[in-house]
């Protein structure tokens, strides 16, 4: 038995022994599969979000880049990560405070149950919303958070106003002077196409936009890539090395790796020309 | 139609149209398919070894991470590499003389007919020889060579002695005492035990043995890893930035590349402890 997810010219196929969950919330079909070696996988609307045994990557490389970037961190906004994962990788760093937004409560309820180590939920410092992340947005004051990040699905119905240039107007506006932002943008390897417009629309308002890769076993093509937009600092001229490298617990980020994961083919390099600001 | 590839917990499926080319030679059986997307395939026993789309990815990081790392490469054997695509690379090196030894004829063929544009067969610094690696290697003088390329498929029935110690201690003789190797090491991603075994088996004569990181669309898990091991020279401390960055006609490869492919994720690292030699 196989969970199948296609993209563009491939056809990716996991191995898995048995559906364990599924459940149409108000928003979305999510699916949890069991599979023998990568654990249990989480499913929405058809497409893989993590596995067990890779969802470190995705967690720590969309939580410490924009977090060793940041010279003093401390108020950090989460749109969606319903999962708590990124939340978890966040909350490592000491003394800073997060809220997270999630649209869709039947993911968390989800998440808890299935993969509850994936999220640190009791966390005093964690603050979670039931909202929409546009509609919060709108609401929350100038310059209130240092850290954006944007853990959303990939663009349709649920998470298309995400990746509108009206939402990272707001984004910028809730940012301090020398806050980022931080979002999952596609794939430069699977959709150049696609990948240069979200990269376009996110660094519009930002000095810097930069993308950044991590890989994912349960990803078709694998290599993904998130964005880092910025108003200051750069990530990799700036990386806060005392923070990335002395962070407890990490299965996969270390200071070498942001750098390494700016790096861009040049093939790829030569078509985000006058796109990615650095 | 699809072209399907299974690798332990994952199978890859690529859209193909048509089979173009099917014939069994005297050592495995050759296939070429045309894809919309990906150009034409090359497969030998059931393996995708590139398409049209990545096959630069491949060619150049197996080529140029050995030829910039050594300060004055003059000399190079390739073994394998019947497809042209390495030597083609190597050939963009002033000055180099290349031996490529291929054990399969009928690869070289297919290879001149369907992918001409990978090969260089007409450089007359090029000599191609139709014989076993293991047979030629053990007849080669001491000290002849400054590179060696191992490029052959995956540990099989036909390649499995260019994954062995002895041959490893032969390529270590015909190396001058600042060769080196650059050899397909299978990948710490997909299958870590076998990798950690290739790189135990070629690092053991050299001073230092580093896997490093390529990806192509046309592998089950897109990223695999190439071993470079060698008496003195260090693949990111002993960059030669100009022969790196100035070489014209690269599509992936740059210096930066180098560097990042040598970064390995922190849960890597650990588990090559004592293996890698660095």
């Amino acid at each position: 038995m196989y969970f199948e997810e296609e993209q563009g010219f491939l056809k990716q196929s996991l191995k898995v022994e048995k559906k364990l969950h599924e459940v149409k919330s108000k928003y979305q079909k999510i699916e949890v599969y069991q599979s023998a070696e990568l654990g249990k996988i989480l499913v929405l609307d058809g497409n893989a979000m993590f596995c067990e045994k890779d969802e470190f990557i995705y967690h720590e490389m969309l939580a410490h880049v924009p977090m060793c970037t940041h010279r003093e961190p401390k108020d950090i906004l989460i749109i969606g990560g319903g999962d708590g994962g990124v939340a978890r990788e966040i909350l490592r760093h000491e003394g800073v405070k997060v809220d997270l937004v999630e649209l869709d409560e039947e993911v968390i309820k989800v998440s808890k149950e299935y993969f509850p180590q994936v999220g640190d939920w009791d966390n005093s410092r964690l603050s979670v919303m039931i909202e929409s992340g546009m509609e919060f947005i709108a609401k929350a004051a100038d310059q209130s958070y240092d850290i954006v990040i944007v853990d959303a699905t990939d663009p349709g119905e649920i998470s298309n106003e995400l990746f509108e240039a009206t939402f990272y107007a707001q984004v910028n506006r809730v940012l301090r002077e020398d806050g980022l932002v931080a979002v999952q943008g596609g794939s430069y390897w699977m959709d150049l196409e696609g990948h240069k417009q979200i990269l376009e629309t996110v660094g519009r308002p930002f000095w810097i936009a930069m993308p950044y890769t991590y890989p994912m076993y349960s990803y078709p093509g694998t290599n993904w890539n998130f964005i880092l937009a910025s108003k200051k600092y750069h990530p990799t001229a700036d990386i806060i090395l005392q923070r990335a490298d002395l962070l407890e617990g990490l299965q996969y980020y270390t200071s070498d790796m942001q750098r390494a994961a700016f790096t861009v083919p040049k093939n790829i390099k030569k078509a985000l020309l006058g796109i990615a600001k650095n």
